[in-house]
């Protein structure tokens, strides 16, 4: 089964797809589906990327940080705006969405809840079997949402 | 022509369609998408009714409106989310999409931007012939987007 993590950004989104079958995970593709300054376009810019990557992959289900605030006002509505318009799209593609915040996502990954980018970068290198280094950070935090989404749907929670 | 207008909120969404024809405004309908307290499926039923409200009235563009922050971190991130939602879903219908400011709104209705809510409301119903007060007043601010948009629409602006 195909699954598909989204960490969403005010000018970088990171996507990871990842599949998972008898407890093995392997890794499909990542990146970033835009990173532009415009913003209105990249709010549709990054979703008509997001409806190609879904029609060519067929994920089973989602996993989508949730933020309940952000460092800074302003960036707060954009990462908002953007959170938003990827809900509406996957609910439209009728796929499954699970909302992980960023502990819970290094909880899952990691073990535990306060891990740094590093440490999660690492673990998810070793859960999937990348040698190197996942750029963008956005990609490595997105494939880490999927993993915690193949867990949750495959544990029916 | 008809105009719709639309104040995000978090749980609740203002809209406002109108009629502009010859300098002379007529409103339509206005009021609320929802107004409930389950945030993940107020999206996706809000984006709902904004699509039948569409289909119904075939507006020739909306104005939303369009925030920089928030007085609070948590809402910020919310009413972003409504506000990506709704530009994804007009992007979608090929809605042309006007943004003002509260500032704005309040300089194209009232004649200055510092206008207080009762003088707002009460400019929008002067302008739409509406006696009696509009309720909510989230449908008051949606009405006056809806004010600007034909404007602006109409000018080429």
């Amino acid at each position: 089964m195909v699954f598909l993590g989204i960490d969403p950004g005010t000018t970088r989104t990171g996507f990871g797809v990842i599949a998972y079958s008898n407890g093995r995970f392997s890794p499909l593709t990542w990146g970033t589906l835009l990173n532009e300054n415009r913003p209105d376009n990249l709010l549709v810019a990054s979703i008509a990327r997001l409806r190609e990557l879904t029609s060519e992959w067929q994920p089973v289900s989602a996993g989508v940080e949730r933020l309940f605030f952000s460092q800074n006002k302003t960036t707060g509505m954009a990462v908002g705006e953007m959170r938003g318009a990827i809900l509406i799209c996957l609910a439209d593609l009728s796929i499954p969405v699970f909302q992980f915040t960023p502990q819970q996502v290094k909880l899952c990954v990691s073990g535990h809840g306060g891990a740094h980018k590093q440490q999660v970068q690492a673990m998810v290198c070793n859960i999937l079997k990348i040698k190197g280094r996942i750029e963008p950070d956005d990609a490595a935090d997105a494939l880490a949402l999927a993993i915690c989404a193949a867990l949750a749907h495959t544990k029916g929670t």
